[in-house]
């Protein structure tokens, strides 16, 4: 397996992670994103959105995380990670809904304008972060994990963006269970940190 | 089975369109959001975010309407909707993760503000729009549906707010492939329309 990735996107960290959560190996790729290597015509078409990751695995191309998350697990058959049961399979897939939508457009997007200079409204973005981080913290008031009390694909898709957000401005302090589950997170076994940028070691 | 519902958001017609392409029945309960009947605490017990669609099965909460695609494939035994080998694994959840994500941030934010009034930036929102819908057209010029040409859940999901995206200022015009497309997922039976608001008709 060969996965294309580049160390500050913690959409290409999910798959790092979970590859290393799951013990398995593959050839690592970075993608000079800032000097435009996304856009030439052979990443375009191992993947048209011109994005990381891309897992390229005996010549089947998978070419978003949620995706990658789902083959991986599907693949070395860990239900562990990816119940089958009918409950577990709503429960996942709606987290794997918020990682795409609300992470993606919420946190992600708050570290997009400090630390890449995206053009989105910070106040509009840091919102909605608070927004799903209170919703997510309310949830693990329950549970140790997102769907229950075992770690599934949809807390490593919800991850990297949770732990990065102070770097877009989005205090955590006031999440106390999203702490405690990032720090679960952080002690399984085979896990990798998601690297912290210049905006972030300044803080 | 009930489907807590709105007419005229797309998340919800997602769930009404696959449930009446299954040919299964529910009780359609029509949450009353323009007067905040998403703000109870009743309604926040069944989805504590606040959104339409949620189905209630025998007890079970399903709360995003990409689940309720997966669980209701899943519960019937569905694999024509949902198949099951590795390589459509994949690409289901790729197209899922662009209806919440691209989709949701894209024709349906630009729809929002139109009908809804919604604070997005209204150039922001219309430009990712044509960004997605460019993609997906180069991805129908493969095939009949988004994945191959067989319909599944992936074309369910993104079908609402691509077809509502003209009542966001989204001009589908250039997009010839997905206006192809949407008359064939029409022409499936069982299909059901996305009702039209007053900015639509207007059109």
């Amino acid at each position: 397996m060969k996965l294309y990735h580049l160390p500050l996107s913690g959409h290409a960290h999910r798959a790092v992670l979970f590859l290393s959560l799951l013990g398995q190996k593959a050839e690592l790729i970075e993608v000079d994103i800032p000097n435009g290597a996304h856009r030439t015509p052979e990443y375009l078409e191992l993947n048209p959105f011109g994005q990381v990751p891309v897992l390229e695995d005996d010549g089947l191309v998978v070419n978003d995380s949620n995706a990658i998350l789902v083959y991986l697990a599907t693949k070395f058959g860990r239900k562990d990670w990816l119940p089958d049961d009918l409950k577990s399979v709503a429960k996942v897939q709606k987290w794997l809904s918020v990682a795409a939508g609300e992470i993606a457009y919420g946190p992600c997007a708050a570290r997009l304008v400090t630390v890449f200079g995206a053009d989105f409204r910070a106040d509009e973005v840091i919102a909605r972060a608070h927004r799903i981080l209170k919703l997510i913290d309310q949830e693990l008031e329950q549970h140790q994990f997102i769907i229950g009390d075992k770690p599934t694909i949809a807390d490593v898709a919800l991850y990297s963006y949770v732990v990065g957000a102070p770097e877009g401005n989005v205090d955590l302090m006031p999440y106390i269970n999203v702490r405690h589950w990032l720090a679960r997170i952080e002690a399984l076994p085979g896990f990798v940190e998601f690297p912290k940028t210049a905006v972030g070691l300044r803080a």
